[in-house]
């Protein structure tokens, strides 16, 4: 059982490790959409991995939740714990060294606090890059990152989070510190442990550094925003672009009308240089190598998907500002939306050749719930889709608080009924702790529920997250 | 406590389920190298995944040892168990269905049963690539190549056997399913079980299907055996080979001079095309999209790294026969150490910038405690390099059979020191539970026992392998 973490256990911890306590700060206990407001005893800072196996044992030992902070980016409340016993919140935010670079071996080793756009600068200086690429990069740390699996814009050539990790340290529910920074891309030994830990979401540890895939920077991109006639066409455009120029297709990123009517709304200065602004479109990134010519590549893909009819309008950047402007586009959608402020929001996945259907059909079922305004867009190569739902004008995402609920288990029963997953990229953290409870499958859950308590039998690790306390 | 399989508890599941069981044969008890001699009450070979279930549920609950057995092809025995409580072998060779083909989504689904080289056939139907390739492929069961995380010679590109499973079905120790056949990239639904399945090698779990990720065609490719000065150019040469066509290089496999003295001794009919036989070559493979010419990037490579001092001689093939009669060579030197008996092989990994040193340091150990001659080839790329020691001529393995654990420990030191991996892609199987006992990471191996414990609390799969009974 979980105790709360009193004013006694903090300053035993206080007096044997001076200067790892402080106060906590309104920004430890938010998240970015404000669903909940996290409690906190105080705020533990540990300098190094010993500090952290440390404050691990002590809360072990007297039943103490531990609730491990990165950058407080992620947006299913995994970071803040908001009910039961109140915990102690462990943030990464001292240990941002970089322990290693290894160029000739394309690894880069850092700590669990490093922020993402420091990781990718880290990389740059050794003419390398780290492919991890999302919207909260400048404040997001790789250690959330990692305990997220996150995702972003680059996954369809590079991979997930997980597929960028060689090896991990981290520090185990019981205070033991599991030393597995290996810089190999070969290791069957054993359980693999980094994988498991990896999604985790901190409930089975906190990992406190990990060795990381760094790649080849491509000799150039090329950057195009394409009008396709509807989603069944963006994806026989991807098969096209794949036969071409497997392995180079770096981005693939559809886009629905809506997000550019949410941005003539919102953030005018954002200009669209298609016109008529099309219903569906894709921007698409090839990085290539320097044995083909980017324009070439880019535009011979082009003539051949017009004759095919999946291309219907578009522009290619022909300069390094073109290809910035072409995606500023795509990534100020978010905000966007969050300026016309969502209903509700999905992060999902589906089958690719499940797409064409699902949107229609969920588009349907969410009409018989009432009227909205619907902005679906996303990492189409993936099969990702963020879905997410708006008021009509005139009304507020208050006016709808009843109808949350519906329109999200309208949404995601669809995507499970059509083989999708309801946490794509984000995962679960106390959001979808029903949604995992309602679609997860039964074996999973119980092979979950036995790994936690085997490893964290007293339940200290972020506790509520993931799996019911 | 595990009791052996009865006659009467076989007799009890044949009746529930007749024709499930058949009699023993010699290839269900062996294994490729000869070390253990296997044993088995009977083989179980259910037809659908619900057999799988019943069987594992009655070994449950009668404490009977389950021995999943694939294509039988693993070299660290974990496909045959020698001692303890006569077990039952559960083959997955009538499970061999395609469960699904989607090519729109690069995806196959397959049961475990299917041998790896209808997999790839399968892939080829669609035109596309399942680019998991090893030796064994003939025989070997996508089951086993999973749940052993196999590795072979596109790593490199493509990634590990678990890089290439987007989802899994298996059934658990409690005879439970886990309906885990997700097709889809991104999915972050609590802890991944795929990932702890992958690489458990049957002891948390039997696979009984997955989906797996197929890739489309290269355009071409191209083949080319260069000869280098040696490993530390032999990287060089991969890392100049990835500026300029990274992504593309599909393998990067070193060869050394004794693998070709093996062929020339072994199997003469074998021709190496470089003259002199160097001491050290890379088989490398480049496999490009159409918009690259295969024979101008492969010779541009070439020029560029001859002018660097990294090659000193080398073959393009110019031909598909050329390419295949190159790929015969490295593929013919595991059957060459085979001819001359190795006395101890070893599959090592190491960070990449470590292999250089690795080489001659591990010479000169090995010469403290004998003569031997040493066959160092593999796939360079992935750091992985299988380090094989053979007698010298006149002498058999049958007159070191005394020096064998010296050799191996003697290898297994360096390369722990140097940060490598004494399984590289092979596995723990029974052979290196003491490796792993001796190397592993003390926190992961109480991780790895309780995950086994919570999971398997009889002990019942695949007992004595990866973890002591």
């Amino acid at each position: 059982m979980l105790h709360p973490c009193t004013p006694d256990f903090l300053s035993a911890l206080g007096e044997t490790h001076p200067g790892l306590l402080r106060a906590t700060a309104p920004r430890d206990l938010e998240e970015p959409r404000g669903r909940w407001q996290g409690q906190a005893a105080a705020v533990a800072c540990p300098r190094d991995t010993a500090e952290v196996a440390a404050v691990v044992r002590a809360c072990a030992g007297a039943g103490v939740g531990v609730v491990p902070l990165g950058g407080g980016t992620g947006l299913v409340g995994g970071q803040v714990m908001a009910q039961g016993p109140v915990p102690l919140v462990l943030s990464l935010e001292r240990m941002t060294a970089l322990r290693g670079a290894y160029p000739s071996e394309n690894v880069l080793v850092v700590e669990a606090g490093m922020v993402l756009a420091d990781v990718q600068a880290e990389a740059a200086k050794l003419r390398r890059v780290f492919p991890l690429s999302l919207a909260s990069e400048g404040s997001a740390r790789i250690g959330g990152n990692l305990a997220a699996n996150a995702g972003g814009v680059n996954v369809l050539r590079y991979g997930n989070a997980r597929d960028l990790c060689l090896g991990l340290e981290a520090v185990l529910p019981d205070g033991s510190i599991f030393h597995g920074l290996k810089r190999l891309r070969k290791d069957n030994t054993g359980y693999d442990l980094r994988h498991l830990l990896i999604g985790s979401e901190g409930t089975l540890g906190v990992i406190t550094a990990a060795s990381l895939r760094l790649f080849p920077e491509p000799a150039a991109r090329v950057v195009a925003l394409l009008a396709v006639p509807g989603p069944q066409a963006a994806l026989d455009l991807l098969a096209m672009a794949q036969g071409q120029v497997a392995g180079l297709i770096s981005a693939f990123e559809l886009i629905h009308r809506m997000g550019y009517d949410f941005l003539a709304e919102k953030l005018p200065e954002i200009a669209v240089p298609l016109s008529p602004v099309p219903e569906w479109s894709v921007l698409i990134e090839l990085g290539l190598p320097q044995v083909v010519a980017p324009e070439e590549a880019m535009a011979g893909l082009y003539a051949q998907a017009a004759e095919a009819g999946l291309v219907q309008d578009g522009v290619i950047a022909t300069s390094e500002a073109q290809a910035a402007a072409l995606w500023r586009i795509r990534e100020s959608i978010p905000e966007g939306n969050r300026r016309i402020g969502a209903v509700s929001s999905h992060d999902i996945s589906l089958p690719l050749s499940a797409i064409p259907d699902f949107i229609p059909r969920a588009g349907k079922a969410l009409a018989a719930l009432g009227e909205w305004r619907i902005n679906c867009f996303g990492h189409l190569g993936d099969g990702n889709l963020h879905y997410n739902v708006f008021p009509v004008p005139g009304r507020s995402r208050a006016d709808h608080d009843h109808q949350r609920e519906a329109v999200k288990t309208c949404v995601h029963d669809l995507v499970h009924a059509l083989g999708g997953s309801v946490s794509a990229e984000h995962g679960v953290g106390r959001l979808k702790v029903g949604d995992l409870e309602r679609y997860g499958d039964p074996a999973k859950l119980a092979a979950m529920r036995a790994i936690k308590a085997a490893l964290d039998p007293a339940g200290i690790m972020n506790p509520g997250a993931v799996l019911r306390g």
